[in-house]
């Protein structure tokens, strides 16, 4: 199989459909506004956003398809002697932020990068993830996450679960915190070494595995009964969401930087937060137990 | 004057000293709390923070004197070569969230480095300013905010004012929102080309006067009756806040680059902030006319 945009493209918009109605279904509120968008540089996106629903606070799931003449060096990692190529993106991205403080934040990504240059070969990849926040921990929630992000890999290989755990672990870090955003899942970039097909099907499987992971744990946390405690505290560790997002994403930094547009980018943004001056848990509360058993990387499948 | 750095430090916690006083006593609560630190790089500070009083929802004070071994580029815009020297870096740096939406938000910063090589003579300079960011506009407001701007430069030259408040409207940009933060007010950084004796005066005169500029409007503001409208108005605008902070600004970024105290660093952020996707005010409102009128580069004194 060469390689085919048109495909990635009809995957991801096919994903973008099935997330949005079965998290719609899981709300049972209005469901999802649409939003299609141009960018001025080249290509546009159609993104849909859920406000205020009665079990998500905020969901915004975005597709876009970039086409730029110099790819910044946010776009890869490892590769910077591509910087300045023109290239093109394509992508679902996703944020999910649910009302009930018990009802854990999740991330999930999906990407292709395309980088040209006239008389030589194109260089793609693939990178992506999904990875999950909670405000209060629950083991049996993070087996279960940790499992279904196993069960996307497996086929791929023994080791890719244990790599791209990892290296979601490394990721997703605040290190001026010293704190992960949360318990973790799956990261991956520039991945080509499997050909196209294989990279594309792999795609396809974090894709599809999301609703898998996800849902059954919004399942049973939205109807949790909480006080004003579980809120309050929810709101404060939504700081720290803010705070990768807008210091460490790729994402974010790639899309800020390519003049992307900033209502989507943003949208993974919680929808209202609190800051407050060097806070600390009270020690042996559930708050306190967050940051000892579940901000540190642990191996949730051993 | 040969570089007297005990000077510029017993100026600066005077300062703060003087700031925090006066603040408190416009609060008319509990005062500011204290938390002195230590950096384990070397050096450390005094942060003082009022949290939840009656007029000031969040008000950081923070003093700092840090010294390093390798300067980060982010700590001066224009002499890159520096980048590697060990320094030290005094300021004070404060940013002031009223509760009530009438009241505008303010920061004011004012710092001193010296970055130093065996062999070589020390390179020092004075960096600072101070800026406004309303959520409801009021000419009289501006107008006596860059008064007092213009009268602390005004003594050391009369292109000087005119230069920091550009600099200003330039630095406290948000390009992806292509929208200015606030009303501006002055920014200079790489300040050595008048001498030291005279570099520190400026800095004493942009100190003294942050008082002399914020106060009169807090006064006069705090106790304007406002409605919920407001107030989710005002949540929403510090939104933008927290974007230029943690996105672009120098100070937070080279804090953060230097292994700073965190809490004190994001200080700066506001207790409680919201993100709304693509919301936009209605035409004719006072929320458009903020846009409209002060959310663009203007001469206010002209």
């Amino acid at each position: 199989m060469s390689i085919d945009i048109d495909a990635v493209k009809t995957y991801l918009l096919g994903l973008q459909d099935t997330i949005c109605a079965a998290l719609a279904e899981e709300d049972g509120g209005q469901g999802f506004l649409e939003d299609s968008w141009e960018r001025p540089g080249g290509g546009g996106g159609r993104s849909r956003v859920l406000e205020e629903g009665p079990v998500f606070e905020k969901a915004g799931i975005n597709f876009s398809q970039v086409f730029g003449e110099g790819l910044p060096a946010s776009a890869t990692a490892h590769r910077p002697e591509l910087a300045g190529r023109s290239f093109q993106a394509l992508g679902v991205s996703l944020v999910i932020h649910p009302r009930n403080p018990y009802a854990p934040t999740s991330h999930a990504n999906v990407r292709f990068f395309i980088a040209e240059k006239p008389g030589e070969a194109p260089v793609w990849w693939f990178g992506g993830g999904f990875d999950m926040t909670p405000y209060y921990g629950f083991e049996e929630d993070c087996v279960h996450w940790h499992q279904t992000a196993k069960a996307a890999c497996d086929p791929f290989g023994a080791d890719v679960y244990a790599r791209y755990k990892k290296w979601c672990d490394e990721y997703f870090y605040l290190k001026h915190r010293d704190e992960p955003r949360g318990i973790g899942g799956l990261f991956y970039d520039d991945l080509n070494e499997w050909g196209f097909a294989q990279s594309f099907a792999f795609m396809r499987s974090v894709g599809d595995h999301y609703l898998q992971a996800y849902r059954p744990i919004v399942a049973r946390r939205k109807d949790q009964v909480y006080g004003e405690r579980e809120r309050d505290f929810q709101l404060y560790r939504r700081g720290r969401y803010v705070e990768f997002n807008l210091v460490y994403d790729r994402g974010t930094i790639f899309g800020l930087q390519t003049g992307g547009r900033t209502e989507s980018i943003l949208m993974s943004l919680p929808p209202y937060v609190k800051w407050r001056y060097n806070w600390q848990p009270q020690p042996g509360s559930p708050e306190a137990e967050l940051y000892e058993l579940y901000l540190k990387p642990r191996e949730w499948l051993a």
